[in-house]
């Protein structure tokens, strides 16, 4: 694998889930394939799961791994020919050459600022570290995705073993503040690429990019989109028509166990309780988060693992 | 060990300080153990001396680690049904328990806010993850407690091989800052678990949770306290009966070469030179300070070999 | 090799170089040199190119690598006798020899203020720790000098193969901001011990420490030092009399593409496009600005390679 900035660079996706599930059983089997390889860990934004999951996988395969929390202190210049009298210090060009000179994977974390949607979508940090990287790239959550999330719910997904073709549905919820499209852009890719039935449901203002979308059928009645559900995967995320706000904090949309049935629930975490999803939905048995985050190590791993093996 | 939170949870103290003094002879003598197994050290205040010998401990283990700096910026819910619509973002239910998934010993920093007292003596961060972890727990400094500090300090007073059972002083000294009672609790503690005659001095109003000093007696007099003393351990706290509070910094009672005498001289670092205790005494050949930084080292290294043993 | 303070450190200069050229080569050969070794690494400045290729470098010989971004957090001590009941919390007498028992180097990041010559040559950072370390202490840029830098540099142009002794240049340039001058200090100083030709260009007013520059010819002509140059090194700095102060913007000192003509460019990173020097010059295959920036990695090394033989 050359890059991972978006699920569409998983070659063989069924192939890939069922090796990330190997791997789970065995995490140090590979531990020679990383032996004097180096993951170089970008965050421009705070990481926790990402962080922990992503250096667990590295290291389960012998890796080194150098964490660099970049936040805002590290200024850097996008604009080909730019004269950079104010306040970049560093063009894109120099920055990802030279990291590629210390390590064989750099992974990249940078947020959108949910202000200017098409700057936003240009994804100058993760395109810049494409372009001029001379090694490979992975995307740890991106202005539009989070592929590592994405893989992570679809190895989950495929462990519950449905016999039949399940019903899963994307539901939105509410939330006090602006969050980015990337979890339920990346969970929308990669559920129309799986043997799913797949709806979405969310109010009215809440379209997610239609791009994204497609042809999937969208409600706004949530009772109506959740019945006979076999997966209720729960998120929130800010207007993508007006860009970036928030248009409705109704709880009516929350999650409740009745609501929920006998789907099984998963999220991303983290999860505000009685706000995105009730207490009772969360600590029953039919939810999946923990699972799903330790998933995020093994999505990460077979990821890392493909690169390995090109290298 | 299944969890190392206070002093109570070592077992058999004797044996367990002189496994570390076997430890510290022979450092990678067990790097096989932690072979595959992860630390995770969760730091809610800033570290130095923790961070850097627990790490190194760790590693003498063969384990690896990673480290993780939350400061604030990780807002923990600790509230039973709380509805989280306001500052919090992840409840400790599902932080201790995403934790487990990526580190096979979870180690918590979380100092306490020295204004509520029964809010800092409920050690919501430090219970949170003992309650919901799956993993064992290491307590770093809590409100409360520095547990792996008073093990260091009982290594390195039985390293002085005193032939009759010593006289052991906590003194007080004054500090321009309101501090925290952990290291005071987990020395007092553990003196009273040790052969040693053991006493406390300080001025008035500085008397220490009476559930910790139980029947030590207390001597508002230095002087007096001090007299034929074989180890004078100094620290400052704020006062706990009007928590939090700086009452006093009566220079007076800062130590002195002259008030030291022949005494070993014990403090945990950092140290305000000629405040705390005056250059004589910390420059003299009687000061142990470093010596006791250094067996930080191993009494993590102890506590960690003994949950390794048991994963 | 004791310490690495600066670059007369260095016993065998031109062996020292024809060796991290080897280590380049094959650089996991030494890996057992370093097992059971740990690298502290102290950063009271920011740093990204020092802090990746230093650990790369260490991880390389098979240390264990403890990163510390101390920024202003570790308010610390350096005179004697000093009362501490202000600002300052710990005394570098502790500081250094605590660390010391965790650590078997200690690399050290300290800038100047730019405000006190006098306290900014006094390094009472790097040589508070070199004076108290019990361990070899590195230096990894302090007010005066960037001596890893300067060993990058002489291993970038060894590695050019001239055939003849090599015109060099030193070529200050604009900049928004006042920059400090050990880079600056290192590159001349490491440039008398080299077979080359050298010389400095800068305006008026941007005279370095004559200390450093000894008798090395200055031209306040640039056009003119540049004449038949086979490499310039372009930084800017700021005033050395004027200490810390920008007394000249003038973007007539840029680095053109007409001016370098066939000469190599070089530049120790980060760089201000199209101010300090035009990106014709960056991007053309004169520039060795990468390769300088992996040369980190072997210049580290072998420092860390030369004590490690030593401990």
């Amino acid at each position: 694998m050359k890059q991972y900035l978006d699920i569409n660079d998983i070659e063989n996706l069924p192939e890939t889930i069922k090796e990330a599930i190997e791997l789970k059983k065995e995490p140090f089997k590979h531990k020679e394939l990383g032996k004097n390889k180096t993951l170089a860990m970008l965050f421009f934004n705070a990481s926790l799961r990402t962080r922990l999951s992503t250096e667990k996988a590295a290291k389960n395969l012998g890796m080194e791994v150098m964490v660099l929390n970049v936040d805002s202190a590290w200024n850097l210049e996008f604009d080909e020919g730019a004269i950079m009298n104010l306040g970049t210090a560093e063009h894109i060009k120099e920055a990802a050459q030279v990291l590629s000179q210390y390590a064989d994977v750099i992974a990249v974390r940078a947020f959108p600022g949910l202000v200017d949607r098409e700057q936003d979508e240009s994804e100058q940090v993760l395109y810049g570290f494409q372009k001029y990287a001379t090694v490979p790239v992975i995307n740890m959550e991106s202005s539009t995705g989070h592929p590592l999330q994405a893989l992570a719910d679809a190895i989950s997904i495929e462990e519950l073993s449905f016999k039949k073709k399940p019903k899963v549905v994307l539901s939105w919820a509410p939330h006090p503040k602006a969050l980015p499209h990337a979890v339920a852009n990346s969970f929308v890719q990669m559920m129309q690429k799986r043997e799913v039935d797949f709806f979405i449901t969310h109010p009215k203002g809440y379209e997610l990019n239609p791009e994204m979308v497609k042809d999937v059928k969208v409600y706004y009645d949530q009772e109506q989109a959740l019945e006979d559900a076999d997966i209720v995967y729960v998120k929130n995320w800010s207007s993508y028509k007006e860009y970036g706000k928030v248009l409705n904090t109704d709880n009516n949309w929350m999650l409740t166990k009745e609501k929920v049935g006998n789907a099984k629930f998963m999220h991303c975490l983290p999860v505000r309780r009685n706000v995105v999803v009730e207490d009772a939905v969360l600590d029953s048995e039919n939810s999946i988060v923990i699972q799903q985050a330790n998933n995020r190590t093994y999505a990460a791993q077979i990821v890392l693992k493909k690169m390995l093996e090109e290298l």
